[in-house]
């Protein structure tokens, strides 16, 4: 299982009751913070997200409505005694701010903090279970978008094919990691006649502020689920231009050129207090669509 | 008049519902904000505060229960183009985070922001209405309070006396601003005998995160009403000292050193859920005390 809970959907004005961005990435363990704009941990509280159970963060740029809400959340390990170690991926400016911030309180983080400061396109993370990759997208200053990738899941044993070809089970797990059987007479069968693919790996994108910019559809080919921002209306393009960000329009047009599975729509501008307008311009483009809400889960396939 | 509106009432760790700590305080015309935790702007929006009111804006403290929130403040002014002038009073290693965040934004404050260091006791800033002063507290890292006076206001001119006295309106201003008045004979008529004095100025003191330390009762001598910080109950009063904080009881000692009108009590530690109890122990002490609530406003006098 691979979904995305939204902690705050508005650009960086707060206004309608909607906060600046932060969404928590799931693999069904472990937690991922993907940015933390400000009052994140109390959106936290609100949608009962267990705070200690992230271990990866993840700012995609330097703009405060993405992090202005991490060095509280980081003071707030603190106070509750967090010991496991927790690991920050963001901008390399964002660690001197944080230095001057803990010394300016005579302070220190009391847990581990691997400061992971972004460079390069490429893998960030992986574990048996997920790849987590930064790709970049066009903003004013350096902005990153990140890819989860569930890992390729072992192919399942076929129980018929099994019993027929006379497969013991204490093969099955030699089976599962894809080796072939040699039956008694000294046949080699191949693999693929004794399995079945296991379940599909998902995959979600996020694609921070950023232009339309279509070579973000090649980093996020083919993904189940994409977000995209999409400050304004396309009536708006100029000025989301001028911005550096990108209308409904533009956000399903590269959801279309991905081939991707669903697209969420997110970072309104807070001169729009109704969201639905922004499904309705990118269906035409991308039925598959959906507004972020905040507190709403969305599952990646 | 002279007022101030909670917006934060807890300590660091936020729980309850319960935000850190940040002030609105009100001369009847102009806001002043004292102290901005994670979220200020947000209870901004949720109590109607007009944010674009405040001119003047006091940090007692860099631990980042007390400014988390400003950073967000500064920059949503920029948002919705402000262009008037904001006077910043901070401890002085408060400027270079804020430069630094700008720095990493690529963006810079489009409204005139004077930074005011803060580095001794006295007045930092004065007109025909308030005066507002800083006086040291005592905490794990330099910690400022804050007093609030209404200037001295005109006596009122009492009409029968001045009647009797044969004085002419037109002389009224001055009898005002404190004149005696010649008679038609050549008497000089002392102003108090025909005028009364002018409504009581008013006062109020925030008094910050603290031990108990009794100077700051002569700092806020026979002010009219007080907010003392009071983090923990008298029992866990080892607590309060190892971590620089106060108690209820402390609190109220204060109070009452001061000889002070009323008592506000605020900074609750996340471990108390219910507030009452604060009240209760204080009031053995100190009986005009009250319970910050978030949104309430309390008058001076």
């Amino acid at each position: 299982m691979l979904a995305v809970t939204i902690l705050g959907n508005n650009s960086a004005l707060p206004m309608h009751e909607r906060h600046p961005t932060a969404q928590v990435v799931t693999d069904g363990e472990r937690l991922f913070l993907v940015d933390c704009g400000e009052g994140t941990q109390i959106q936290m509280i609100r949608y009962k997200i267990r705070r200690s159970r992230i271990g990866h963060i993840f700012i995609s740029h330097l703009h405060g409505d993405h992090y202005y809400g991490l060095i509280g959340l980081l003071n707030s390990y603190n106070l509750s005694g967090r010991t496991e170690p927790l690991h920050l991926y963001a901008p390399p400016e964002l660690q001197p701010i944080l230095d001057l911030q803990m010394e300016a309180a005579a302070s220190d983080f009391a847990f581990p903090l691997h400061f992971h400061p972004l460079a390069e396109a490429g893998i960030l993370f992986q574990d048996t279970r997920i790849t987590v990759s930064a790709f970049r997208v066009r903003h004013g200053i350096p902005c990153w978008g990140f890819l989860f990738r569930e890992q390729a899941k072992p192919r399942k044993v076929d129980p018929d094919k099994a019993f027929e070809a006379g497969v013991p089970p204490e093969f099955f797990p030699s089976l599962k990691a894809g080796e072939d059987f040699i039956d008694s007479s000294g046949h080699r069968i191949a693999n693929e006649l004794l399995t079945r693919p296991g379940p599909r790996a998902r995959s979600y994108a996020y694609c921070a502020d950023t232009l339309y910019h279509e070579p973000i559809a090649y980093h996020v080919q083919g993904v189940d689920l994409v977000y995209h921002e999409a400050t304004y209306l396309d009536d708006q393009r100029q000025k989301a231009a001028a911005r550096h960000h990108s209308t409904a329009l533009q956000a399903a047009r590269i959801a279309r050129l991905a081939g991707a599975g669903r697209l969420l729509l997110g970072h309104f501008s807070s001169r729009y207090e109704e969201l639905d307008v922004f499904r309705e311009e990118a269906s035409a483009e991308f039925p598959q669509v959906e507004v972020c809400r905040e507190g709403a889960t969305y599952l990646a396939g």
